[in-house]
């Protein structure tokens, strides 16, 4: 994987003609034999696909690695919010009170979600992209033992930062508290064992790092946790102990499951074991970011974090303050290149996101700095610089 | 498609080699084209598939005849049942009070999902298949001027009862109520048309009538009703308030779509179209319940229903009482067959379910049928008539 040079044939078919790269973190860029698993269509209450159900979650409690069995897997329709709605409903018991970590839009989202729970909760708001600290949490829930639960985001995809989710796991359960992880976009690549870092329940879906195509969710969560959770949750089809129960008695989805995709995610699991499971999927997912950032840097441009906060999920680059530049032309050409990129989700200062996962290798990577040099040209913008209060900014950010 | 014999070859090309049918409702046997049309990654941030929602929902608005422009349709991910859900917890409003139409299982999770919003509720229950009327209705709704909603469900896919959806809606506002429609199994071939039945908002999904695969639902609701909805939700993924907002201010998708399943349902939709709309999936649906239901009653099995309730989306038929019958052993043989079939979902008898609905026709019927009489006669069933109990629940049924 490293060793590849540019003109090394790729294991990474290019798509479709005409068809771009997304570098988006999901949907993503899934491989053709993903895709050509959903030319079937199954009945959802026959064996055969209960059983593909019941692969699928002994495959994503390995990649946890629960090899005492005290975790289960149980899958949820929807997008990754509606799982982390299921969660939030389900493993928040009514008289709760929950410390929000936010530093982006989806930690936002969780404590938006609790208050249509009518649920109680605080923020530790840390703005655009700040890392929430261990000794922070500890302060806070020495100071208010009421708080019973801590959420917080494992990868913060709005921004790119890899939030320390050991540190903030480790001082969680010192004080006696529960940690639920949203870690949407880094399960199956980052680490999240559940011999190591601990916590309750965790949430995924489909369309990150899994490379599998959008359509479902899915929560890993102690079935302590799972037996509790009875009565808890504020919606029918939300409710994670009825879909769970109704798994255990009859092997199937309780509503109409997303046949093709979860049949598509079965092909996507197995490329994801022959790569070597989340420590293969993280090693390309690093290369693919080391080679993206360091030849955007060399064009000029300027990631929104230092390195050390760097996710190798997707990255935030600060958009040029040349006067040429224009974020959605940058975008059509870019995709006329055949890449589609990712506007920023920054309130201070304006960005844009590029994604290092899906069925992508650094000569994807190499092509796409290319195209960001000839778009750059083509726009007649000589530097990529940002504003002066962008690097500003970043120079709060502990190195 | 009414002179078609056994030997003329069909348009509907069997499914691929070892791929049985599904006569089930949902999901169904799609076409081949409709999964081809998952073969390419969508970024959903995207200008190409914001117009592919686009148009999708002004198709959906043109199925239920919405002329006059006062209505929207807004998609929803996850199973039917989300969108049910979603439907309920946005336009029941807090202090409303709401009559739900129950004969069949999917009646009864309305009612279960009012109970999970704590929203005021009583029931008509109808037991495992009679129809509600017109006239009770009336009567319950002018003894308690409470209440301010009704809840259908148009065909109830538990039994196959297609209910009176006119005669229903027709005294709902005579008595100044206001209706709600669960048309999952029916819309797309039954018509509701909101000219003539008036309702504020109806539900269906992908992967019924459309005959697109499974992953989203939707809402065609009246735009007042949208505009007030504001706020009602319970919950932040089914606020179908919200997912309209976000459409109309970005086109986009609030959270991520199930992007390669909307692809397949654009191809669904355009086959929906090309085959005469909704009136012409009716001629077809029709023609393949006329010649499986004569079929199997020539076997010697009797529907639960007499013909005027008989949808042409599934029947159901009583087992036999024969002592060699048993369901799972039917199930698997005909399975061997080529045709996956469902089971009942009545309390009273025991029965299976043989859908009408997916890419199939009269030709497929007739297999089914021969397939069902080989499979008798495999099981060393001589008579295929069901038990007298049977019978006599059937007779309480008006003709
Ligand atoms: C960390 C995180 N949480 C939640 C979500 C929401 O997932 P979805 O868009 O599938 O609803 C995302 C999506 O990118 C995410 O990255
Ligand atoms: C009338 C009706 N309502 C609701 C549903 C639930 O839909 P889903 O299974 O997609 O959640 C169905 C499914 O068959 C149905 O037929």
């Amino acid at each position: 994987m490293t060793e590849q040079t540019d003109i090394t044939p790729t294991p990474f078919p290019t798509p479709e003609l005409g068809e771009p790269y997304l570098l988006t973190p999901g949907p993503l860029t899934t491989s053709a034999e993903v895709k050509r698993a959903m030319l079937k269509d199954w009945g959802s209450w026959d064996s055969d696909f209960r059983s593909m159900t019941a692969q699928m979650c002994r495959h994503l409690l390995e990649i946890a690695n629960d090899k005492n069995g005290e975790f289960e897997c149980v899958p949820m329709q929807g997008s990754g919010t509606f799982s982390v709605e299921a969660m939030l409903g389900s493993f928040l018991p009514k008289d709760s009170k929950t410390l929000v970590l936010i530093n982006g839009a989806y930690g936002k989202r969780v404590a938006e979600t609790i208050s249509y729970l009518n649920r109680d909760y605080i923020v530790l708001d840390k703005g655009d992209y700040m890392p929430p600290r261990g000794d922070e949490i500890e302060a806070i829930l020495r100071e208010d033992p009421a708080i019973s639960h801590v959420i917080a985001v494992h990868c913060e995809t709005s921004s790119g930062i890899l939030n320390p989710i050991q540190e903030i796991s480790d001082v969680v359960y010192a004080e006696g508290r529960k940690l639920l992880v949203d870690s949407m976009s880094a399960f199956g690549a980052l680490p999240l064992d559940v011999n190591k870092t601990r916590y309750e329940a965790m949430v995924s879906s489909a369309n990150k790092c899994i490379e599998g195509v959008p359509g479902f969710g899915f929560v890993i969560a102690r079935k302590s946790e799972l037996e509790n959770a009875e009565g808890s949750s504020h919606s029918l089809s939300l409710d994670i102990h009825q879909q769970w129960r109704n798994f255990q008695k009859t092997g199937q989805w309780r509503f109409t499951p997303p046949t093709h995709v979860v049949a598509a995610f079965m092909e996507a699991l197995k490329t994801h074991k022959l790569e070597g499971g989340a420590p293969g999927r993280l090693a390309r997912y690093t290369q693919n970011r080391d080679i993206m950032v360091a030849g955007m840097r060399e064009l000029g441009f300027e990631t929104l974090l230092k390195d050390r906060w760097l996710s190798p999920i997707i990255v935030t680059f600060f958009n040029p303050s040349h006067p040429n530049f224009e974020f959605t032309k940058f975008y059509d050409l870019m995709k006329a290149r055949g890449f589609i990129i990712y506007p920023g989700k920054l309130t201070v200062v304006d960005s844009f996101r590029v994604g290092c996962i899906g069925r992508m290798d650094e000569n994807v990577m190499r092509q796409v700095v290319l195209a960001a040099k000839e778009t750059l040209a083509e726009m007649k913008v000589d530097s990529a610089l940002p504003p002066e209060a962008a690097l500003i900014e970043r120079a709060k950010l502990a190195a």
